[in-house]
């Protein structure tokens, strides 16, 4: 395991990446939003995974700075799938021999609900008070909103304040802000893996802040009722980890229902786990992105708002952003809610970098507000094809052998390709991943989500059913080696093809 | 003069604020974008003008990191002019006796226009692509009105590039991420003094980067032909300064037109100081922010884009945004123009803590691409507009015998209220400051600006004519003494009172 530095980092493979309790190949989850891959050709002999992106600038042609230059990598390198799949988009008609996205995880279901709402006569209102400087923490209006609204979908046992929520332009954003504000630069957060690898990015690329893995494993073992099921025990363990290399823990992230594995936590682990940080004086960030695409209604998803008495609640700040749960990726709006005023006013601070549109901050509280089409019209329909987009995907990796993690929230399936590695090693990880790419299929391979296991891969079922059948159908032809290449390759194909066998 | 510290810092008393050339006292200018004052209460001996943090947070009951203090306490020691403004905000029929704001810098006199354009049915379009996650660089369609809108009113040689383009959420969220990618912490930007002073925030909060101030005097001395005349004289000399200090300058940062003078470079002016850059191997940062709000018709802008040839192009990076030129500071909306793409794509790679809505985006590329309503409608109403609040406001000037910077650019009068001071020290500036706020009316003190000369103070004008008229009535009654404290002073102006005695 590598230390964390004191100072600014000079060069990527020196600073990057999770804080590993596990052994010497700790590594960084790459991501964007878009989490797809990173050029497989960049990586250090001794830090397995981890790019150089020193050898690409060595001139230092660029006239960047030395974290310029690693921002700039992290863009180049997670691009290549993403930057792929926008070259060669599939479409029905136009490119149906296009690249299918299976790997970003948009819900593109209802896009039909949500033009027409958007599209209604209310959603455009331009008053003075708009076009002016705003409320750092957003517009009053729109923050009286999102706790009434969080108040209801998150079934607070008493209402939720106003003066404790911040908004801004989504997530990414707020992962930035309280990294920074939370933690001094060099300094870390605990997150269990696998999880949504963008997040290395968000709290790293301003702030300067690492996150410490607690691996799980898929095989059930000792306590453990489920896959990568977290505990506190391995929270413990993790945080010893840490402690013994001198790094600094100030946190912990929860992701509730969790990204890619789909897992909701239940109120009493939910319990543990903040009485953990509580016990150890760490902030717990929430980030509840997907707690209205709980799709399979038996789950009873319960948010930590619900919670009776939360055990430290000047230290726990709750995420939540339309990006997922109303479809709206492009649309850039998230929120914090927290107890305590300081952070919040310090997030505010920061606010002046990660504001919103008045007339969007005007738009979405028409939207939060309208709970009569919230409850009748999108969310009964929006839950209604997640779970049959979800059956379906389910039944194909059925029909061909292929364990996955059967779970009732989010976007997405994680599945289970370990055998169709050769070797267990995400070199053999990546060449599988490549092969799909090449097949005209995007998928997000575990190395992504940091998942300590070669194999693993996450599939988004949240599309239209013509687009997954084709997806699945390629996905189907890799699996059985039945694949075949484009005849012409478009440019980017043959780069990547070069890539793959350097 | 204080060192700049390698490591992040562990207080701002030790850290903050541009570094001085000219002597002991240097100090950080405030701001927000509403920049108007901080609290004169805080400050330490040995650095005029800077607070101290750490004597509020002595006990760490806010959970925050120390860098998080420091953020929030930008927040709150820029924050009590603008507070007590929107606590006590004038109203001509609710509340004629609140204060009048002549500090922030918006343009309040086009509402009507704006509203009606914004408000036309083709502004509110919902497309799935912009509901979707965008390219982080702004949707193409957007930065391809971008380019044209850019080079058909900076009168660029040849056509701009939409590659070029970076767009993002005001040019605030530009500072913050130019100054991280290529600056690394503790590295410093020229910029001349007096400035917009949350620039001193923008690059410092995330970014960690520092201001070298080049002061300039309002005595015309030597070559100069105007009161506080930038030359590449000055430039070397706080160059040499900060170098001997030990202080990495790696950029220069431009106004044009200048906030708060209202002055405007000539092309040889331009070029000048350009060539005084890549001299030096500097970034040239231009913020033309108000190029379009010269009202002076005759004064003939002319914008960097328009030069047929850039000294240092892969140096020079452009910045506008809507917020000034039409009038919508709440709408954040900025760009980016630089042929260098590895600075366009580490920008770039920050934008996904500064992106916008597609649906903004849609907006936003409508807009610039409507010229016969902007050149029409808009810019001829809204320069006669501007022109007649600053005949307004000159004349009072003059009126009461006040020596001003008499300009044609902007939405500010720069005004010398030295003589109104008994004594040439920023306290008096600050007790002025507050007899005017405590007279209802918000003015930005010098200090704001960084301006080494106490006394000197902007004035906007860019507002309806009968706030302009009572704005500046008590404004004439604070300076010939004839002032009346209200009998019944809300709570914010007590606390204002007890904070100016102590």
């Amino acid at each position: 395991m590598f230390r964390v530095p004191e100072k600014e980092p000079r060069a990527p493979n020196a600073c990057l990446g999770p804080v590993s309790t596990q052994g010497p190949d700790s590594n960084y989850g790459d991501g964007l939003e878009r989490e797809c891959s990173r050029k497989s050709t960049q990586k250090l002999p001794e830090l397995y995974g981890v790019g150089d992106p020193t050898a690409t600038f060595s001139c230092d042609s660029s006239h960047l700075s030395s974290r310029g230059r690693v921002i700039k990598w992290f863009w180049d390198s997670a691009e290549e799938g993403y930057r792929a799949y926008r070259m060669d988009e599939y479409d029905e008609e136009k490119n149906p021999h296009g690249i299918v996205n299976l790997g970003t995880s948009e819900n593109k279901l209802c896009f039909d609900l949500l033009s027409k709402r958007l599209s209604q006569s209310d959603m455009l209102q331009v008053e003075p008070s708009l076009l002016q400087y705003p409320d750092w923490r957003g517009h009053l209006f729109l923050r009286e909103e999102v706790a009434r609204f969080l108040s209801f979908y998150c079934k607070s046992p008493v209402p939720l304040k106003p003066e404790n929520v911040v908004v801004l332009n989504g997530c990414a954003s707020l992962f930035s802000a309280l990294a920074t504000v939370l933690c001094e630069a060099g300094e870390a957060f605990l997150i269990a893996a696998p999880y949504y690898g963008a997040i290395t990015q968000h709290v790293y690329l301003y702030g300067n802040v690492r996150l410490v893995c607690v691996y799980l494993d898929s095989e059930v073992t000792g306590q453990d009722t489920r896959p990568f099921q977290l505990s506190v025990e391995k929270l413990e363990m993790a945080l010893q980890g840490a402690d013994s290399e001198g790094v600094k823990v100030k946190g912990l992230i929860l992701i509730n229902p969790q990204n890619p594995l789909g897992d909701i936590y239940s109120p009493e682990e939910l319990r543990e786990y903040l009485e953990f940080a509580r016990r150890h004086g760490l902030h717990v960030v929430v980030d509840e992105v997907y707690m209205l695409s709980v799709f399979e209604e038996s789950l009873g998803y319960h948010s930590v708002l619900s919670l009776e008495r939360l055990p430290d609640p000047q230290r726990t700040h709750v995420m939540w952003a339309t990006s997922k749960d109303f479809g709206m990726s492009g649309l850039r709006f998230g929120t914090l809610y927290t107890e305590n005023q300081d952070v919040a006013t310090a997030v505010a601070s920061l606010c002046r970098y990660h504001g919103l549109s008045g007339l969007v901050q005007y738009q979405m509280a028409r939207l939060l507000q309208d709970h009569d089409w919230i409850n009748q019209v999108y969310l009964p329909e929006n839950h209604a094809r997640l779970k049959a987009a979800h059956t379906y995907v389910a039944g194909e990796l059925q029909a061909l052998g292929i364990p996955f993690l059967n779970r009732g929230a989010g976007f997405f399936i994680w599945a289970d390709l370990r055998k169709y590695l050769p070797e267990a090693t995400f070199e053999e990880e990546m060449l599988l991943w490549h092969r799909f790419l090449d097949n005209k299929v995007l998928l997000s391979f575990g190395k992504a989500f940091e998942c300590k296991e070669p194999g693993w891969f996450r599939l988004v079922f949240s599309d239209k059913a013509h687009r997954l059948r084709l997806g699945m159908q390629r996905v189907r032809q890799v699996l059985q080696g039945t694949s075949q290449v484009a005849e012409d390759p478009p440019f980017c194909q043959a780069q990547e093809q070069r890539d793959q066998h350097r």
